[in-house]
């Protein structure tokens, strides 16, 4: 049973770590996305001119590589799913990397919504109107860093059963 | 040993309910300090004025009730220490309460950044120089938030730690 639950954990993670790379490059690479607006507008929109793209981009990268790097741990619980102790540093630093990852997530969700809403009481105008497919782009980005959110939650309850059933 | 972290595990959660019912009560009333400024200043500066600060103070309540409910299987962690499959159940719920509430406050921080800095490149402006009490009470009020995301970290370590000593 907990061999199992180890061999679904190695997978989430793979999962995971495509999810939050695909949505670090598809935010990182952002700017490239519109050349061919670069001469209508005043200025050529790229994520790294808000910090909390910024932010995001790199939140997605530690956890990535977080995840490569448990995914050795993970080997270990499948061949020897006895260990206890492993698993408690692996649930510690899950809990830490999905912190990260929502912190980073919902910040520049919070930007993204701004930027199709704006704030009249605030001053803050709507600019998806001028740059529409800078902002389609940057709400894509987003949907592999809530998915891989999703996932941390489970890897956390997968490895408290795992540990329970012990 | 196990009583011990269960006993641990009780205070924290008092704590954090005293932390995330500052942060909810300290955004939610910031309309009420700034009576002052109400005559001189085109608009009354009010947190739901930004969606983003209702779902801070929505989020913080939530969690803040979880916290309260979650007291009673607490006590019977104390009482009872060999319990596993509660143990399992609060580790997954402290997850989601914790992204939920991490969710909540790095929005919320995301605007306040916004709100004090500004960003020319979007033609946000920075709204803090006239409305400075405002934006010091939105910066404080996210402070009981972020060491609640601390405590909830702590909690599914020790959760975890108590599930694998067992």
């Amino acid at each position: 049973m907990n061999r199992g639950v180890s061999t679904l954990d190695f997978i989430l993670r793979l999962i995971a770590i495509m999810a939050t790379l695909v949505s670090a490059i598809a935010m990182g690479t952002t700017s490239k996305t519109l050349p061919f607006i670069t001469w209508l507008i005043r200025f050529r929109a790229r994520y790294n001119d808000l910090p909390t793209f910024t932010f995001f981009v790199i939140a997605n990268s530690i956890v990535c590589a977080y995840l490569v790097v448990s995914l050795a741990i993970s080997i270990l619980h499948i061949t020897r799913s006895a260990e206890q102790g492993t698993r408690v540093i692996l649930i510690f630093f899950d809990t830490a990397m999905l912190a990260l990852l929502t912190a980073g997530a919902s910040a520049a969700a919070a930007i993204v919504y701004l930027a199709h809403k704006g704030n009249t009481r605030a001053n803050w105008f709507v600019i998806c109107q001028q740059f529409n497919s800078f902002c389609e782009h940057i709400s894509g980005s987003l949907i592999g860093s809530f998915g891989a959110i999703l996932l941390f939650t489970l890897l956390i309850l997968l490895s408290s059963l795992a540990l329970s059933w012990h």
